[in-house]
């Protein structure tokens, strides 16, 4: 027997219609299935019949609607998924998307950009892998990064004594909101825009690439920690996928010849998409190689893949 | 304004009631919250009126059910949680529970006992939360494993030439499917159940137990990855935190002066359950402390927690 359906049948008795004979002529057919019944009568009100099959019934916690705090994020491969989140932390709307930080009783605090969960409190996984997981010294390196705004990634930098750090980020707000609700993932760099080895640009970074690329300014490490690829498997227009190689040949022209370029990817489960992204990468404007690694993101309840470009060494 | 409402409206109108009077009654008080109005005309057969308000509608996947294959295993914490589930590998009852291996595109296969994640061929951060987090030398010792019929521990600990390891399994049908569906978790290990440094009994582990520290023999680590600390924070009946406290006991007799007892607690948000068990560390035949740890382990889309419990050093 196939796999029991979920059906609610309604049946509308005319008023002289005996409900008991009506039931009865349905029991035999719901018997034959091999289910248990269960009747309730209310008085002349009418019945309701539940029958249940032999695996029995699994109950499913109820999808809560309506509250004021919105648990449900789905994944990026578009599973339903229910978080611990008890809390409305921080909901702002920047001239660039909106900025949402939930608590969540497991992983802290999270920050959700435009319905997308960025970042946890959870999360030093994330920060790790899009640093190299460990493998870099970043000791006396000059380094870029693109986005960033919770400040996860600066703050794990610093600590490793580079040469300098540059983080273009767009949306001060987002820089508002994490310094003020995410401490236990950025510390206290955020607190001021510059230090010994670092300073935050308020600024697309576009341009920002482009002045450097221009000045002939060059990095050890270029580390995007912009947008997701996009979900869309089949992007109808080519303008994302046109706008995530701008950034890479970008990158790629600011980074020095043996330097490296992290980011995130996807999650693990859209092959397509990834590799969507893995050809614009035989499309730059100069051949590279990349590896990716396969993380486990405590908040992200998906697992995620991170890249690692770099320029083939020239012959 | 708080997070809108979802409510269906029934309105039945009499045979002469003008239904475009009614709707342009009700629309004012729509508008008056802001709401974008959208209204579908069925000719003379009705209305159907949909208001959205400012933050727009969330779409959520629509929960699957009836389905040959059930995606939902709600976390330990009750959160509706999907799985990428795409294969029913192995389904059967053994004579203590219903075993499901089930395959996953992330995680791989998924062992469920009774409805219960058990582990994942992703979750090697689980089989090493439960031998010390690599801090631990098992080179040499004595191991004893209660339970572990997947493999993994076994698997994991062979490699780091220990003197000898028993593991027992009450029940054979996990460890046949496990042979056949979870090669990734346990290697080779299982396909005998004795080994150059290692045997399995395929028995209740008390009477086992019992057996040890009536002889007096001796463990350097003991392993329980039996069940979880039971779900309910109220245990009506005592037996559940008597049984625990039973393996405890029985265990702390057969562990040495300076062994290690390691063990999974429960999600990190069941705080009370998780008290409860710790009150229980509190009430064995002999004094001991405790550690634990917070893992992720990827499978679980919760926080789980693992306890180390040693013998109090003698005054």
């Amino acid at each position: 027997m196939a796999a029991a359906r979920h059906s609610t049948l309604y049946f509308m008795l005319g008023a002289k219609a005996d409900g008991e004979t009506n039931l009865k002529g349905l029991q035999s057919i719901f018997q034959e299935q091999g289910m248990a019944e269960s009747v309730h009568t209310w008085q002349d009100h009418g019945y309701l019949a539940t029958y249940t099959n032999k695996n029995g019934m699994k109950r499913l916690p109820p999808i809560v609607r309506g509250g004021a705090i919105d648990r449900y994020w789905p994944t990026a491969d578009g599973r339903l998924v229910e978080y611990d989140i008890d809390k409305v932390v921080y909901d702002e709307d920047s001239p660039y998307q909106n900025i949402k930080i939930l608590h969540s009783k497991q992983f802290g605090n999270i920050l959700i950009l435009s319905g997308d969960v960025n970042l946890a409190e959870s999360d030093l996984a994330y920060t790790r892998a899009i640093m190299g997981n460990g493998k870099e010294d970043y000791t006396d390196k000059d380094v870029l990064i693109l986005g960033g705004g919770d400040g996860g990634i600066l703050c794990e930098i610093v600590k490793l004594k580079p040469k300098m750090v540059t983080m273009v980020e767009i949306d001060q707000m987002v820089i508002d909101g994490c310094k003020k609700y995410m401490r236990k993932t950025y510390g206290d760099v955020l607190d001021n825009l510059k230090g010994d080895c670092y300073q935050v640009l308020i600024e697309d970074c576009i341009p920002v690439l482009k002045r450097y690329a221009h000045e002939g300014r060059e990095f050890d490490y270029v580390i995007n920690d912009l947008t997701a690829v996009p979900i869309s498997t089949s992007p109808e227009e080519d303008s994302t996928w046109e706008f995530l190689r701008l950034i890479l040949d970008l990158s790629m022209k600011v980074l020095k010849q043996d330097g490296k370029y992290f980011t995130q990817g996807n999650c693990v489960n859209l092959m397509q998409a990834l590799s969507l992204y893995e050809e614009q990468l035989g499309r730059l404007y100069c051949p590279v190689e990349f590896s990716k690694e396969i993380v486990c993101v405590p908040s992200y309840l998906e697992l995620w893949v991170f890249y690692t470009v770099w320029k083939k060494a020239k012959p």
